[in-house]
């Protein structure tokens, strides 16, 4: 009974790959069973979001990209809810625990949660004998009372989105060998780009801030703009007309619909955008945006909200009714 | 465009199943992607545990018990960090959406979310082609600085248990067709009994006041009580010694033992048991005691907190040291 403290295999496990990003006090290096968001006066918005192997990433996809997704999706509904990221836990379901994937996995996941000032607090790791599973719960602080929800638009608001909508969706279509991949066979770095955007999102935290001061309601596009649009509406009790035209697409996408090669409606309803979608008064737009410009990012309005329970309506350049025969990409 | 808003599959399985469980006005009714702890000068501890369908439970377990566990043994980490429940968020992978699988589960998570007043805060619901898995955040709150950590035991301090150990380890013998099964035919209440604590944990919650008042250290007994003792030992950086003798056991339990049917090692290395374990100074034990028996539980002090950095001993009745082969039941 003089054997030193034998760590189990799940403990050295989480020693070696995921005590070095757990650098907060809160997390008191992982040692225990439980972790604290110490009080701050603040409110913690806290969001989950989980991703499956072969259903929300593909099994041969990078394990840093894996890693990059797994958390930027979650930055992203913090950042659209005006939320500071706090830190987060992570649930990470394996098959096996090979350094080969688990090294690059946790480098990436300790770069990212460094970039976005986001450490990692505690977590869970379990074997499974199906795919492999990585489910993460992110905090985020508000001033009290002040996060921002999807009730609050109002008739008159504009509809604003951050960067590009749709280059996820293509890159998902490139992967699949879809009708993008061929038309783009000859552009490398457009396929980079797109494939890019679907592995590794850019979530817009840099806007939180503003978006907290400035936005009627606000939630992240992860399954759509038509549809996400039409959850907001939803819960504002509101509904909405969109400018197709206004809609920020990148060279690559707008080239692509120019060639008939897909239809704006891969776009409009494709997942996996990760940009805020939010509604602003009049002078809460002109502070977004110029908050937009000052961080490098695009805020771009889209559209109006107007009164109604109507599905939110798509307008072409001549003011018609684009019909949508889907919202937005469900795995179900 | 005159449709009225379509809720996507997953909005129409949350809503059906989840949204009456969502009764904190933090929770938003589930119609938002985040939620919100809110403000109260409190410390949130934060604690996530996941069980994966045939690694953590069976596949033909009853639903309501896989809800419960999954739930319980979170609730059972803020029982041993002093912390009251708060809330809890929700990963659920599903391979389909059945309702005779998703009504028994979603209502005796319900059931549980208010006796022990934890409601759902929010969650994601995701499919998968392998197996189910659920994993589960939750949240506690505690005055400023005062989570219980395992760091606090010091020589002196006598080391306590609650209920009873190795109950769950013999129920999932008897699942498992194990000797208990056979030495047990003739008695179905103690097989009930015992698969009952495999399957349904009673977390501590009742004792949490008094572990943050009285406890030095503390930690759910989760994998099994020698594991878990050695690792609140480590992270104490002290030893300890534990009288075999006065661990409290089940009547069906003492029997198997006496039978020679089990070893002691399976109750002390068994795992599940989701009791509390902690330590105190002499003053600190009567009132746990006495925190307990007003809750009608049961306290029992087991051994001492030693210096040194070598395992924890057990000793049998006689002041031998009992060697075991494995300290703890691991998945991995």
């Amino acid at each position: 009974m003089t054997t030193p403290h034998n760590p189990s295999p799940e403990d050295s496990l989480i020693a070696r790959y995921f005590k070095p990003l757990a650098t907060d006090p809160g997390a008191f290096g992982l040692v225990d069973d439980a972790a604290v968001l110490s009080s701050s006066g603040d409110d913690i918005v806290v969001t989950t979001d989980a991703v499956v192997e072969g259903v929300h990433y593909f099994a041969e996809d990078p394990p840093d990209t894996i890693a990059r997704k797994a958390l930027r999706v979650n930055l992203s509904d913090l950042a659209a809810k005006g939320a500071t990221p706090a830190g987060f836990v992570l649930t990470l379901a394996l098959r096996s625990k090979e350094d080969g994937w688990l090294r690059p996995f946790a480098d990436a996941l300790g770069e990212d949660s460094r970039e976005y000032a986001c450490p990692l607090l505690g977590g869970d790791t379990v074997s499974t004998p199906g795919p492999q599973m990585i489910s993460i719960t992110a905090f985020g602080r508000v001033p009290k009372g002040r996060m921002v929800g999807r009730t609050g638009a109002r008739p008159g608001d504009r509809i604003l989105v951050t960067g590009t909508i749709g280059d996820a969706a293509l890159g998902l279509d490139v992967l699949k060998g879809g009708a993008a991949a061929a038309a783009l066979a000859d552009d490398p770095a457009a396929i980079d780009a797109l494939v890019s955007r679907y592995r590794v999102p850019q979530p817009r935290n840099v806007l939180a801030h503003a978006v907290r001061d400035h936005a009627t309601a606000a939630m992240d596009v992860s399954d759509g703009l038509a549809g996400d649009l039409a959850k907001l509406c939803a819960a504002s009790a509101v509904s909405a007309t969109v400018e197709v035209a206004s809609v920020p697409l990148s060279a690559a996408a707008a080239s692509l619909i120019a060639r008939n090669v897909v239809g704006v409606e891969t776009l409009l309803a494709g997942g996996d955008d990760y940009e805020v979608l939010c509604t602003a008064s009049p002078a809460g737009v002109d502070a977004l945006i110029a908050a937009g410009r000052a961080a490098g990012l695009a805020v771009t309005a889209i559209g109006t909200i107007v009164a109604g329970n109507e599905r939110p309506r798509f307008l072409d350049g001549q003011g018609r009714d684009l019909v949508l025969k889907r919202l937005s990409y469900s795995h179900f």
